[in-house]
Formats: structure tokens, sequence, C-alpha cells
């Protein structure tokens, strides 16, 4: 088998074999491929798609790259969950706590942001000592001790998916929904879990910008699950404008821990049912979705969710008093609200320029290599179809250097738009894809 | 500007500038374009293809990674001929010295063969002593002195080229007509010619298999050709069975002594004439077709062409006797004769086996790194349309080894096909392009 035949076969719009697809992910695995022999399949494979099942097989190949973890012997469903990023999209710090207090066990593993998204593994990290670093066997006590672990990949998780993703980085090869999910789906299947959901996100704030190209993808993410024995389930979601009113590091942090404590925004609470209850149901804990929906709420209204994550917190080595005492949170000094320069509808809170601003700001990073500031954020006080009045301040900007807060202010005064009448209204939830 | 910035708009269709075209050829060039990023976007060029305009900055940006030669200070239209690799294909070494003593200066820079096609330097070099080797001031001198100089390219002629073709080699990204067209004439453009004839092949034993991409190919050829200021016109011939009689290097230089001798077979002197008709009326020489061939006979007749090789041989270092007496052309002792296995008519001498023959028996190569033998190679005394009887030599091969001659007998056997009837009749020109 020669790595020019299968690119040749690939460019002139062929299928691949399962041999030919586990040759080339063992190739860039183990160094026999060299980078420009791969980038031009991956070219080829953006520009000529794969089918269903090369993409299963690419799946399949890039999680036997690595470990598939073992978990048979921690009791229950486990199950994690997913999304495909957005701005202010803190979901999985409150899912994870709440459906291990309904008895699940969560094994989390998490990504940092990059560019205008954020990521889960810099918002834990600014609660003072938690570690995400834990290797296997860390994951699997902590799933014995407190029911969930939320970590960062290791590397004998599908290691081909970090070669392959830092070329396809450089090379423009991204977009392209088969290599999207077969990353996506071999780190978590590779996870050992048995259940999933997926939030895929739409919309100016999303990687997928069109709904159609998001359905794609989900159908194309739950078609992967299901074939490697993963109940795969997602819903597509409206990513326009940032998740609740927080964007930031510390600052979402605080927002998941009130939402714990019942005061949520109702965007943010009705995203993240939505994605607890298809986890309770594919878990078992309920037959229905007013079951799951009721068991949920119990779990944060009993204070079970919040003692949950205080617990995860501590077994990580975090400072669980910040679930009681959000001043133990870093949180920058300086504060500067936009506000409204006329009065009307709210018309517009651009998701992407949100988050390009909370880079800006040193909360995000346009670099893998780039350090975060975890006190930095935004606060956004208004959703599209809300009404305004000239002065209001619609977004308040914890900041802490003066350069920075310029670059962010005219990032944010662009996101802002007003008009003379409401925006039409646009539901949250999209669809749903089994 | 940014490589992937470049890379990502050729993969969603867009047209590149000129100064993105520079910046990828310079950075190709200068190393800092990694060759990861470079195939990624030669694969979209060939999926997505070029405009004629980017063509032609391609080209450019290829030529002025060297040198354009300067050959004003040479009186007269200097011409030259390429073409895009046949079987038996020796057109080169009858028209440089036919067209040298009509009096136009032929600077002619030519390639070794690769797979089945043959290589005009091979061929040379398989008379005792003679020298592809010489730089441009030896090329200058000889231009000077005998009107031609027939030699290798150079590393300052196009260096761009040598590095994106290894690179396509084994990327898949060989294929594509404006990669092709631009690296074909960023080698002539910078030879410092005024008009270029280029033979562009067609069929079995071609690169181009169809006559429409053949006609693509040469559009696109002529069109940059003309752009650059080097008067360019093309033909398309067919190569469906090989040229002449004679495959392989030794037995095709006694084949175009022969020719200038007036003993040409028919096929190799219509295509040679269709070639050098073109560049004595580009050169002024001649106003009308009948009057370039007329002179063209009258160079052959006369016997100042063979002279004027004569010349050629002994200015490049070869020994000038081999044009009296050709016996001093190395020719291996051992020759077999590929009977007729039926009597009829011979519909198939397929031009692509009989060159794997070719190199099977060690007259080419696969490997760009492999020697190749001047001495063994096969005669094919049969075209497609001949009636043979059972018995009939069809093919004469002289070779060396006798584990290679078993090799090659199974391509040749494969090549012949005879049928009950002549096939349709096909030109041997298909086309011309000005």
């Amino acid at each position: 088998m020669r790595a020019v035949d299968i690119i040749i076969k690939k460019r002139d719009g062929g299928v691949l074999t399962r041999d030919e697809i586990s040759f080339f992910v063992a190739g860039v695995t183990n160094g026999s491929w060299p980078d420009y022999q791969a980038s031009s399949l991956l070219m080829a494979i953006v520009l000529r798609g794969m089918t269903p099942e090369e993409t299963a097989w690419l799946t399949d190949a890039m999680v036997t790259s690595g470990i598939r973890v073992d978990l048979r012997g921690i009791p229950g469903t486990k199950v994690d969950k997913h999304s495909t990023g957005g701005v202010g999209d803190k979901t999985s710090l409150i899912l994870a706590p709440v459906v291990a207090a309904c008895g699940l066990p969560v094994p989390m593993m998490s990504g940092r942001g990059l560019g205008h998204t954020g990521g889960t593994l810099d918002k834990l990290e600014s609660i003072p000592g938690f570690c995400v670093r834990l290797d296997l066997d860390d994951m699997t006590r902590a799933l014995e001790k407190v029911g969930c672990a939320m970590i960062g990949q290791t590397d004998r998780i599908a290691p081909a998916d970090r070669t392959l993703y830092s070329l396809r980085d450089v090379t423009g090869t991204i977009e392209s929904i088969p290599l999207i999910s077969a990353s996506i789906m071999s780190k978590k299947i590779a996870e050992g879990i048995d259940a999933l959901v997926l939030d895929v996100k739409t919309g100016s704030g999303a990687f997928m910008k069109t709904e159609a190209d998001s359905r794609r993808l989900a159908q194309s993410l739950v078609s992967i699950g299901n074939a490697s024995g993963v109940k795969t389930e997602a819903i597509i979601s409206d990513m326009d404008a940032p998740l609740g009113r927080a964007v930031g590091n510390a600052v979402e942090v605080v927002e998941c821990i009130e939402a714990m404590r019942g005061n949520a925004p109702a965007d943010l609470m009705e995203v993240t049912m939505a994605l607890i209850v298809p986890l309770l149901m594919l878990g078992k804990v309920a037959d229905t979705a007013a079951d799951a929906t009721r068991i949920a709420q119990r779990a944060i209204d009993s204070g079970a969710a919040l003692e949950r994550f205080r617990q995860i917190i501590e077994n990580q080595g975090g400072d669980p008093r910040v679930v009681d005492d959000l001043s133990r949170l870093p949180r920058s000094d300086k504060q500067h609200a936009v506000k409204a320069d006329r009065s009307g509808w709210l018309v517009r809170m651009d998701a992407e320029l949100i988050g390009r601003a909370s880079v800006a700001l040193g909360a995000g990073r346009d670099r893998v290599e780039d350090a975060v500031d975890p006190a930095v954020g935004l606060l956004v006080n208004a959703k599209p179809g809300d009404p305004v009045r000239a002065g209001d301040p619609l977004v308040d900007i914890q900041y802490r250097d003066n350069q920075r807060l310029e670059r962010a202010l005219e990032l944010v005064t662009r996101a802002i738009v007003i008009g003379d009448a409401p925006p039409p209204a646009r539901p949250l939830i999209l669809g749903e894809v089994r």
C-alpha cells in the first residue's frame, strides 16, 4: 500500500477502504506518513468528502491509535456531554454535578478555549487550586469517590487526533464534517463512556454558521457514536448571542454556582436542561422527559448538585469554599460599563464579537500556547429582543489592562445593534438528532 | 499574509492574487512555506483549478525564482521545442540539427526519461563522451559556435519548479493542467528563447490520455508562452503507438541519424516536420508552410543537418564519428524477435506497454535515481493498420539480461493485438493550437 495511491484515490472521488484508512491513521501516528502526504490527503478529504462508513472507519482508527478506557468496573451508565463550542457556553459546569448528583458517573474530558470560544478547562482552573491534569487512574478513583471527574485529554486518548488536528489547523483543513466528526467522536468513544449528549451550536458564535451544516454535523456525530456502541443524541442550539450573562472564566464559574443556587439566566438553564434530560433518560434514571426534568430540578433545589460540585472541586485539589464564598474566585478590580447609545430594541448581541472581546481582555487565547487571565471577562445584561433605553448598561466589562479594554470596547460596540423594532423571535433549541 | 489564509481561499474556490501566488512560490523556494502547507495548497489547486491569469502569475513567479537567461547577444530568433513525453519520441534529436542548419539558434534544455517515457538526455548520453551538463556560459558559447546546445536543466533555471515537482510527485498533485503548464513553461521561458513549439501527446503512451485534456493543456501552454513574450504554438499528436521504430537510447540515436540520411519512418518524419515548420515560420526563415517544409527537407537532403549534428556532438565532447559509423554506438549483442502468433491485421501496438518493456530491459527508469543502459531497446516492425502473417517478427528486442528479457516479453506480448480487420484509421497530427 502506498500513500500516494491513497491520496490519488480520494482526490479522484474514490471511497477508501477500511485498510487504507487504518494505514493512513497508523502512518500519521507513527510518523511513517510524512506531514506533506497527510495534509494533501486531508485537503482531498475536505473537498471530496467521506461516506458515513469511511468516517466511522476513520474514527475507529483514531480511537485505536490510543487506548479505549475500560470503565466497566464502575457501576452505572457512564455519561458525558460535548459542545462544539460557543461563547458563554458554561453548561458543562452545571450539567456534570447535576447528573452526578442524579446517580450517573460522569467521566468528563474537556478542552481549552481557542479563538473566540471558551474552554471548560480554563474556566475550572479559575477556581484556586483546581487541577485538570488527572491521569486515567485518578479519573477512575474520582468516579468511585465523587461520581465525576472533569479533566483534560491525556496523551493516551486518540493520539492520532492531536497530530492530525495540529496539521489541519495550519493547512486549511479544519472545515470538514467527516474530519470534525472523527476528531470529536474518537476522543469521546475512547473515554469509555456508555452514553453521550452533544450540543451542536449554530450561528455567529459557533463553528458551524448555518443550521443545515449543524444538522449534518449532528447527524454524522450521532451515527458514529451509535455505531461504536455509545448511545448518542444531539441537540442543535442557537449561538448567535452569548449563552447566559457571563463570558470569561471566573465570571462563568460564578454564574454556574448561582445557577445551582437556583439563580440561573433562563436561556442558560434551558440549554443545560435540554442536555441533562436525554442523559438521564439514556442512563435509565428517568423514563420520560418530564420525569428527567423533575429529577434534575430536585437535584438543584435540594442543594445536592452544588454539594456535588463542592466535592468535585475538593477532589481535584481546588478550594471548595468558593461554592459558599464567591469572593474567593479571582476578579479584576476594574470595571467599565458599555451603555446603550439610544433607546429601542436590542436586535443583536453578536456572539463572535463578544467572544473576541473576551480574548482581547485576556480571558481567551488566539494561540494554543497563550495563557489566559482567569479574572477578566464580560457580563451581558440584555438579550436580543429586550427593550433598551439610552444609557442602560448593556455590557459590564471586568478588565485588568487599559489597552486591552480599548480593543475589547471596539469589539463590544460592534457587537451591539439597537433597532426600532424587536428582531424576529428565534428558538434557542433548534432541533434534536437521535 | 498567512499561508493558511491563502490555502483556505483556494480551497473555497477563490481566485488568488498575483501577490498571494508570489508569496507561495517564494516561500516554497526559500523554505518559509513548510511542505505540508505547500502540498495542501497544491491539492486545493488540483481540485479547484486556476484561472488563466493565476496560471500565468504562477508561471511568472516560478521563472523569477531563478534567472531568465539573456540570449539577446546571440543574433536570430532563439527557438526550442518541448514534448509532453512519449515512447520512441525522438523528434528533438532530428529537429535541433535541422533547425540549426536552417539558421535558427537552438538553446535546447531537455529532461531524462521517467516511467514509460524516454528522455532526450539519456538518448544523447548513449553517444560515447556526449556531455549534457553544460552551464549557461557553455550554452551561450555552443550557440555562437554550432548554433545549438542540447543540455540538461541547470540549478539556476526555475528552482521553484524542482521543489514543487518533487513534492507533487509524492502527494498526488501531478495531474493538474495549471500546475503542469506552469512547470513546463517556467523552464522554457527562463531559457531565454524567443519562440517555442510544443508537442502535446495524447493516447495510451502519453501523460494526457484524452484528446480533450491534451487540447486544454495545449491551449494553456500556448496562452502562457505568448503572455510571457515567447511566441508559442503547439501541435497535438497521437501517442497510442510508439513513434518511429526504435524505443530505447542508442537505438533511437541510430534511427535519428538514419532519418537525417533520408531513411526515416514516415510517422517519425511527419511529426518532426510538423514541429519544424512552425519554428521556421516563427523564426522568419520561411513565410509559408510549404516554404518551411522545402527548406527543412533541403537541410536533410544536402547533408547539412547531419553535418550540424556531427558538430553538436563534437562540441559537447561526444564521438562525432558515430554519424558515419553507427557501430560506434553501444548495442547489446543479444537479440530476440517477438513473432506474430496469427495472421490478420495489427490492431494495437500499445505505446505505454512498449515503453514499460523498454524500462524493464533497462533502457528507462522507474525512479529518478536509477541508471539507464544505453545499449538495450526495442525495434517495432509493424504499425497499427499493417497486415501481418503468423510468424512475422513484429518486435525485435535488444537485451542484456535474460530475466529482464522475460519481464519485457510479457509486456510486449500484451502490447500487441492482432485482429481480423484493420483498426479505424487515426491521424497522427490531431490538431494545432496557436
